[in-house]
């Protein structure tokens, strides 16, 4: 088995390519990680993930560890054989979706105490059982357990909270339990505040990971505070460790973090528009609901290979979206996965040949164009 | 383009195998029809409908007229190609679909006039209008348009609405724009009486077909009410067309029929199931909702080549039936079609084999045994 390991291959300003390897596979990066919350990436075969180019997968501690429970996915063979995905998963710590979705928590120093979103039963999450059940689910890439603070809050309960989150981030390392081929990232905190998040770095780099996340972003901050955090934050985190931006975003945002020395993202914006009828494009967003599609015979993106564009019209993928079929929304996922896998490769492509600059001012040239009308043509 | 045609093989008893080839490829019957209402077989790419066998499938007129409408589809390029299936489609007439699904329907000697169930819009059927929106719409099997009355019903009631079928069965001929490769079926009425069905045949052979139904059963009457109907009226239809049981049915309804000498089926159960967790197996049905399967390693069915079995453990997909996961309906839809498909496929061989009794038999037996535990060891 593989040893945990992360090789940097090319870098055109901030901007880095690389390899990371794990026990179940390498990971080329800049990469994009699909969302497979609750054992699924929702309204895809695992093999159709693949087909798009992705090489690992996000998968969520605090779904999973409710339903079907960490303990049973442990005893049907691990998460890997469970979902019939044999890449790379990374899963989260459970400390962000626990105090967004479950209702009557109740966080202390120890963890978090809450009821299930689904049926109500108890449970606790702290560092040591969030390192316990990522175990379970067979986490290739296993996060710190970390609080996020609501955005805005005041400065002071922002450091409160990243400080309780490092002191979490160490009793996570004492709790993970090392294995070949498998890493525990550490996950940077601070809001929007620089000298918040530089204190967050020293203490991450005091315990020592195999891979830092910024955490805490695209909670409502946006763009322009998210870059200016990044900026102040990334050059502080060392240069031979993998650099995950957690929970982001559209492709812009993605172009941007990469220009800024990020190398992993997640998010479940292309998974989920493509169930709401949205499709990311070259040239923009695009809803497939809007009526002028309703006689369109071309297809979403001529120059895209995903089936939705190989083999259909505009106009049948308005047809499914309105009448609410499920083969809508396998489509436009599968083509929204495709694209966002392009882009990253694309981005490996450019920083490899040292031409990112210009491949981001091309990008933000044809997605203000947002001539979509003449997609297809261009 | 091939000439509309069917051709005999082999009989065994009253059951029959056989080839009808159309303009866009043959079936080989004894065949099931997967249903696609609104132009998609429901959670299926048309790639996935052909690897499960299947060779046609049914696109519902209803449905289509109101959205996206025939004259859209027509301008599109005909139904094979907006949806992107390319084999055979047979097109209901509407006429069975009008009646238990729109609002406000007046009906009447020249045909219905009815509000959508969609929109409210009004719109009217007719023989003729049925012929023209089945040809705008590509079907390489058109159908009459009919009238299928409630069960139960008087007697007098089902003599009248059949004998005004019949009309629309002449109109229907009359109307239908004869092409190479394009077949037109009447659909028998008369419910589950004897002398109405047979005066039905008559006036349908009177007429002339390229292919005869057997419609308004499955509709609350009973399996042996059915049997009793079809053993009362198949032997009246000619041998050298091609029989349909319209809507028609669970496993052992298949098989029934084909024994009766039926060669054609379709019925949204396989499909509609798979989207509420119930799987047909060799041993009768399975509930994958039920707690029973919540820990259960062993696949659907080991002796299934369908992605479900192949790749999946029954616990996975209780798993996903209950979060309601899109991907539970796409493997448990797979699995119903390609286990419909594989039945159709044993049949035929059972059938030019000379062995279709003690299939029949067995299949029984597999059926009542429902040792739905030991299946994966059977």
């Amino acid at each position: 088995m593989s040893k945990f390991a992360f090789k940097l291959n090319a870098g055109d300003g901030a901007a880095r390519t690389g390899r990371i390897t794990t026990a179940h596979g390498a990971i080329d990066t800049p990469a994009f990680m699909p969302v497979g919350t609750a054992g699924t990436v929702k309204a895809m075969f695992p093999e159709s993930v693949l087909a798009t180019g992705a090489q690992i997968i996000l998968g969520n501690t605090y779904h999973l560890m409710l339903r079907p429970g960490a303990e049973r996915i442990e005893r049907l063979g691990g998460l890997h054989k469970f979902m019939n995905w044999h890449g790379p998963i990374l899963t989260d710590s459970g400390g962000f979706q626990v105090m967004s979705l479950s209702a009557l928590r109740t966080l202390d120093e120890d963890g978090v105490t809450f009821q299930s979103h689904i049926d109500g039963s108890r449970h606790q999450l702290t560092p040591e059982s969030s390192m316990e059940i990522q175990r379970r689910l067979g986490a290739d890439i296993t996060m710190a357990f970390d609080e996020c603070p609501p955005y805005p809050a005041e400065k002071d309960a922002v450091a409160e909270s990243m400080r309780m989150s490092m002191r979490w981030a160490g009793r996570s390392k004492k709790a993970f339990l090392k294995r070949p081929g498998h890493g525990l990232f550490g996950i940077n905190q601070g809001g929007v505040h620089e000298d918040l998040r530089r204190e967050s770095v020293d203490r991450l780099l005091e315990i020592g990971f195999d891979g830092y996340a910024v955490g805490g972003l695209a909670v409502g901050e946006g763009r322009e505070l998210m870059f200016q955090t990044l900026d102040a934050t990334v050059p502080l985190l060392p240069e031979g460790k993998p650099r995950y931006l957690m929970g982001v975003g559209k492709p812009a945002d993605l172009v941007g973090a990469v220009m800024r020395g990020i190398d992993m993202f997640d998010c479940v914006l292309p998974t989920r528009s493509g169930r709401t009828g949205q499709a990311f494009t070259r040239r923009g967003a695009l809803n497939l609901r809007n009526a002028r599609h309703a006689e369109d015979s071309r297809p979403l993106d001529a120059a895209c290979r995903c089936p939705a564009c190989a083999n259909y019209s505009r106009a049948y993928l308005h047809h499914l979206v309105r009448t609410s079929e499920i083969l809508g929304a396998m489509l436009l996922t599968w083509h929204n996965l495709q694209y966002y896998q392009d882009l990253m490769a694309a981005m490996r492509g450019a920083i490899a040949g040292g031409t990112f600059k210009s491949f981001a001012a091309e990008f933000q040239t044809q997605q203000d164009q947002g001539d979509i009308e003449e997609l297809s043509g261009a």
